[in-house]
């Protein structure tokens, strides 16, 4: 796979390169296992929370805005009381969503080559 | 795109489930571009500092050192004065470089979509 246009963006700082600040969003901790739940389904607020284990509510409520700001996540509030809210992919977020599973797909298929790399790391060093 | 297994991996922590572990290195702000750049070719540490603008010595190396753990990336050390080492992708950071690499291309192409998304979003909040 030929990178060479592709991989100038790396050369600029994230203030100067959307590019590199979007993949920091799409990558992110929280918001690359909240686009992969999302693949499947739209999700409330606290079962998302309840599904990506370890996240708090503040870190959740910053990560859906921060996608929602750049258009990948869609906030759907049902003006009910009690407050129904659910998020879901946008198109643009689905393709986001895609790729971010492909790439924790072949993390879930290679788990043990890289287990194993870690045993030889050690026992090398 | 069916993810239901999958995604069981987003309920476990991450100190319980190696999968999100390896996921945040491959993903992480210095990891993903030095994965992209070293698909292309390998590189010295000063060169790769260089491509990858904001990055801090130590930043770097503690990233190269992750991925070199995880068997990623290969450090070779020539032993030669002045010290010349390079950095290469092993056959399976050459698989994780590939999908980071298709991400970051799709962020790429759709840079334009999501600074206009920005734009929307701003307008109506």
């Amino acid at each position: 796979m030929d990178t060479p246009d592709f991989s100038a963006f790396c050369d600029r700082s994230e203030a100067e390169c959307p590019e590199r600040e979007i993949l920091t969003h799409v990558m992110s901790r929280w918001g690359s296992l909240a686009l992969i739940l999302l693949l499947s389904r739209s999700y409330r607020f606290n079962e998302l929370r309840r599904r990506i284990g370890g996240v708090s509510d503040k870190m959740l409520s910053q990560t859906l805005r921060t996608l929602e700001g750049d258009g990948f996540i869609h906030r759907h509030d049902f003006q009910e009381v009690p407050p129904r809210v659910e998020y879901s992919l946008t198109p643009l977020g689905r393709g986001a969503a895609e790729h971010v599973t492909l790439m924790g797909k072949w993390v879930a298929a290679n788990t043990q080559n890289v287990l194993a790399a870690r045993k030889r790391h050690r026992d090398q060093n």
